[in-house]
């Protein structure tokens, strides 16, 4: 169950509620993008899995849209699960490589190459330094390849028969999670990819029957307020969100910074932990301007009950009043007073509770953050889906070796 | 060594630059803010720490200023040192709690709790968690307080003999690193803070000296071209560089977000990591509104030289104009492309370019953004050091329970 509440008035919305609808009903009809069935076709994904008993690990290789849903997930669902550990080789950083490859043994280890044109520079460079590294014999060791039909690295793989996933040519990377790219590691790493899947398509149901009209709300406000409000900060109440903040902040920006012709557009997306940032970004939110909307995100029910004890410690009373209280009920307290700090300055919230973590909530929560981006898209007649901005680095970087 | 290079137009900026001097001049001659102050006098500090041989690891009980400065620090300098490990006990979230209460064994760990105030009501009621989960003894167990002198934590310090060091009343949480705040943990864990705090002297004088007026430049750029630029991106080349962004989104969004008067003044700062987030913010940066600068982080030599091997794949032959180069060059080259390819937008950029990570450019780091930060407030005529913003939620949430 996730409960969502909209703090602010959405009266006079209805007009562009509708067209959001239509160009995202449109999207969907028409396969412009193909993320809106992945909740459905993915299920059939699952049975085409195997499992491998004797892999202890998995070494993910891959980079923004490849490796960020997948880790989003993976921190949320790990804690108390029996499941193998994820290793994330993505930033061509030297010593961060060198580090995770000190926590690598070749035979107990899958490795999972995940690269959507194929050729990622920054895949495949790691990809060739754990060859060397770790002697890997591409047709007998344990590797699976996820990429585009047709791709280069499919067709290594072709010639080398190495296992291959597709993700469909009409889903980004960062819309990707849902594809081979998060189920299938996920899957063998022993999450309940299928309840991931089944929270997914319940809110691609709900949103399109126009029971999650919310959604449409949430973004036609943020239209509206364009550009006085044009960054949307998430307030995530838990150490274990900081990942899935990242993922937030790749789908947000890259989809709906976007040149439309001349005018440049952008929602500048921004991520926080509760209660550990009330200590940094709470201030600049209460004094500074109003140019900033914010989503409290927060989990109603964590997995343990530790208590802060009836300790009443000399000359620290007054911390008294949280005594005999659950980290739960402080947590979530903390959250509830900032958000009414917050929304006494006259900035826009809103406030996502998600009853607990599980992978139901996570698939909710992956499928809504999409839509509602996909929303904003089309209210803002921008292309949501592609990323032409970043070509000309790619093309300098070629210049400088 | 740290080179700074300012690639924005730093003519008539004088007069700015000036006031700006001036003002910083005056904070430190009154002792309005004592930061300035600590590379030099917690010098002595480091005679007065003693070695804790017993110990293998230190949990930092303290959240915000007073576990972010020393985290982005033991993150940058961990590597391939001999250290005693540090748990940060910082946010009342329930499971990374119990993840880190797992992680901890009380014989071999001594507990720091850290609080200006004294009274942090999330540090103070973790503390009583760990007073119960290791049935701790204030008196004999390994514990050290670092509060400001005469605060409730320093008086049940007193009455139990447990040591304390003071942070100087004049120090904010966010401006504390360089005081007892991180020395005396890093230095207990192994870290040469000698070099740290010399590292960040040298920059003190240089910049009193007028031999570091590029800092006046770019903080007199950023106030000369506000509000059109109110976002503030920290793009960071290295995967060790994660806390770090942490702990410039504290000290950049809380002393620069104020009311001055009625008028609300704000910079908001926006943290990335090179080259992931290439694959996420950067269209944004490339295609979106021109209302953010850049600045650009990399380390020039990294601790290790894993090179991408000569391998050529077949098919992903494109790919092979980096083999035979380091991770170290790829990951430069591409913050070099990535450079340009923002600044041929018109985007404001700079680069700061760390030589190694070492302790004595940590320090100067540190202190770089600590000056960059005052002289932004001098110029906006904010108060620079407060955070009354905070006050309301405190309140509320006393009420909740």
């Amino acid at each position: 169950m996730i409960k969502y509440s909209l703090f602010f008035d959405t009266h006079d919305l209805a007009a562009l509620m509708e067209r959001a609808f239509d160009a995202l009903n449109n999207e969907r009809q028409k396969g412009i993008s193909g993320y809106y069935d992945l909740p459905f076709s993915s299920m059939r994904l699952l049975e085409r899995i195997q499992s491998y008993p004797h892999i202890k690990k998995i070494a993910i290789i891959g980079i923004g849209g490849s490796s960020l849903g997948t880790k989003a997930i993976y921190e949320l669902l790990k804690h108390r699960i029996h499941h193998k550990e994820i290793i994330f080789l993505e930033n061509p950083d030297p010593i961060d490589l060198e580090d995770k490859f000190a926590q690598i043994k070749k035979n107990e280890t899958l490795f999972i190459v995940i690269s959507k044109s194929g050729t990622t520079i920054e895949t495949i460079s790691i990809f060739k330094a754990a060859i060397k590294h770790f002697d890997l014999d591409l047709q007998n060791d344990d590797l699976i390849f996820i990429t585009d039909p047709g791709s280069p690295l499919e067709k290594l793989a072709n010639d080398n028969n190495i296992l291959t996933y597709n993700i469909p040519p009409n889903v980004g990377g960062r819309f990707s999670v849902l594809s081979a790219v998060g189920v299938v590691p996920l899957t063998i790493a022993g999450f309940d990819t299928e309840n991931l899947l089944l929270g997914a398509q319940k809110l691609v149901r709900d949103f399109f029957d126009r029971n999650a009209d919310h959604i449409l709300a949430k973004a036609a406000f943020y239209y509206q307020h364009y550009p006085a409000i044009k960054m949307n900060v998430l307030f995530s109440y838990s150490s274990m969100l900081a990942d899935f903040n990242r993922w937030y902040e790749q789908l947000w920006g890259e989809s709906l910074g976007k040149k439309r012709g001349d005018e440049r557009i952008g929602l500048t997306p921004i991520a926080h932990i509760g209660s550990i940032d009330q200590h940094s970004f709470l201030q600049l939110l209460i004094e500074g301007p109003l140019d900033k909307s914010v989503t409290f995100l927060r989990v109603k029910e964590f997995r343990n009950h530790i208590k802060i004890p009836s300790i009443s410690l000399p000359y620290l009373e007054r911390t008294d009043f949280v005594n005999g209280h659950t980290f739960n009920e402080l947590i979530n307290k903390e959250c509830e007073a900032t958000m009414e700090s917050v929304k006494a300055q006259g900035v826009p919230v809103d406030l996502i509770e998600i009853g607990s973590i599980n992978a139901k909530n996570m698939g909710e929560l992956i499928i809504y953050y999409e839509l509602l981006t996909s929303a904003l898209g089309a209210l803002f007649e921008i292309n949501t889906y592609n990323q032409p901005g970043v070509e000309l680095g790619k093309k300098i970087l070629t210049r400088l070796f």
